[in-house]
């Protein structure tokens, strides 16, 4: 039996109702109430500029004000570092996202460690990482295709407590930060890697598999253990002369062998794309609640 | 053929003697160098007491100075952060160490996160844990037991690239950390915790294998992997009508049955005990160079 679709567009669009509906009504007491995001786009890579123009669109659609603010490819870690600084201290800012990758010249530790993290949407911060990667704190923001996953799995009735869960990535986007969630979660949880050893092998112990390597079609329907939940992180682009645009939208996993094994899975493009940018747009209302909140705390005062 | 062990206490000691040499040569140009730990214990647990004047008596040892700043059960979070915050002020300060536990009504996680990042030898605080956390950053300070695993696993030659380790314990002192440096020291990772099914299982697929659960002699010999290293963090003392003192100590691994099995195995006294206070020890002498070195920087510009 095929597995059943897990449906990213749906279950983020009812998330993004829910928010705009939220900034109404917070609005109609409150008319000042604007969340606002900055995105700041280094050098001009097409894939970067379509994905800051979709979170451009969604913030706009449910009423968040967001800038986009582009430097040219040859800026400095310092000069970005300074411009950071400055949004850092802008009472109008609520979320600051440096769109990923940077320029190879630019240290992308250094740059997701200084955006302040009470403004770090995107979750990369140490502080977010940190509070993420420690039992009993919880970070003001966590990485939002991460927890994309999570919800994802939430919202499709997956169990997570006492499961075994294998992450196939471990960078400080996807790989690791899902893996710390899992963790919390109550997962028992493998990480793979490149230098990974037998991972057919490991895949196959794994109750949910996640996969976030950025190889197209990587992971066989014969790795699955049956009855499995597979989450595809994976966005690649690959040949295909039958479009009009020369090129298909496919997934890290081998989506037609595997949806014959799995119980649940998500489809590329409409599983977890969409919801990394409308866990973006929940983190940027948390965060002008948060400061709305603080500067009426210190009104009464 | 039963599994060669891992000397913890040699190791230890080769390292102290390079510290206690390191500090002595450094004193010979600059006399007012003196690398100083003030370590703060809340209550009176005879186990914190015994574990807080071993650290003072290998830190008087290595000409380290240590104070202790003994504090009652009944202190609140808000004096105990107070004090937190007067040490991280305090230049002649280079290390602070918050003996765990502390009482119930104290947050953990408040506690640990409050010393400042740079004093924070224990390698507990958020931002140690989150350069920890995220690739392409190395934290200022590791936590003393998890690194001084990978100092035992490095000198002991074992290799950890493309190795399956499979960590038993999750917490924020040892599993966690643990399993943060075996991921960036590229083996495959898995963490189990006390939702785990099937950890028999589980631990049989590991090549390294740590525990660190709490729990006497839990993990036995017929789990592990023909050939595996096992390193065994756990401290338990158990009833023992033999010994004078009434009891003994043994770790979370069953000695007898996994020695049998296994390559090498880390004995309990003896194994990752020493390493512990012997990595505390190098992270003040670390802190004590860096603030030596940057108050040379500032004092030349
Ligand atoms: N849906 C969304 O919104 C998002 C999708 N993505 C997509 O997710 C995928 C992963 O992204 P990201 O984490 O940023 O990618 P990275 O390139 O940063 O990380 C890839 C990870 O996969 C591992 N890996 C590479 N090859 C193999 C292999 N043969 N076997 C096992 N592991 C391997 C790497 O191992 P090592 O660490 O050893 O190098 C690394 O940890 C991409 O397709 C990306 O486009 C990313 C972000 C958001
Ligand atoms: N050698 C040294 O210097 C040090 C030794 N230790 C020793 O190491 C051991 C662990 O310490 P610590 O990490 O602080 O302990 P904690 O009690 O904080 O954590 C124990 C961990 O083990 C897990 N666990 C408990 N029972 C089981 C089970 N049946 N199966 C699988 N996992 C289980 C728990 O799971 P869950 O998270 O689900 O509760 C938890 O993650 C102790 O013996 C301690 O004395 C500790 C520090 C230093």
């Amino acid at each position: 039996m095929a597995a059943q679709k897990i449906d990213g567009t749906a279950i983020a669009k009812s998330i993004r109702e829910k928010l705009t509906h939220e900034i109404a009504e917070k609005q109609k007491n409150t008319p000042r109430f604007k969340p606002a995001l900055t995105i700041i786009q280094v050098g001009g890579r097409p894939d970067s500029s379509t994905y800051v123009r979709m979170k451009l669109k969604a913030a706009q659609e449910a009423n968040i004000t967001c800038n986009i603010q582009k430097f040219p490819e040859d800026i400095t870690e310092a000069e970005l570092l300074e411009y950071i600084d400055q949004l850092n201290n802008d009472p109008s800012v609520h979320g600051i996202l440096v769109q990923l990758p940077i320029p190879k010249h630019i240290s992308e530790a250094a740059i997701t460690s200084a955006v302040h993290h009470n403004k770090d949407v995107d979750g990369f911060s140490t502080m977010n990482i940190g509070d993420l990667a420690k039992r009993g704190k919880t970070p003001l923001f966590t990485p939002c295709t991460p927890a994309g996953v999570m919800v994802l799995l939430k919202e499709s009735g997956v169990g997570v407590r006492g499961k075994n869960a294998v992450v196939l990535g471990r960078s400080d986007i996807v790989g690791s930060p899902v893996s710390y969630l899992l963790k919390n979660a109550d997962a028992t949880v493998t990480v793979c890697h490149s230098h990974t050893k037998n991972l057919p092998e490991i895949v196959k112990t794994a109750d949910i598999v996640v996969a976030a390597i950025g190889i197209p079609n990587f992971v066989k329907g014969e790795w699955i253990k049956p009855g499995a939940v597979v989450i595809d992180v994976g966005i690649n682009y690959i040949k295909d002369e039958t479009r009009r645009s020369g090129e298909r939208l496919v997934g890290d996993v081998d989506y037609e062998s595997v949806k014959e094994v799995a119980s649940l899975i998500t489809p590329v493009p409409g599983g977890v794309g969409p919801m990394t940018v409308c866990m973006l747009l929940q983190n940027v209302v948390e965060s002008a609640n948060r400061f709305w909140e603080a500067t009426r705390a210190r009104k009464i005062t």
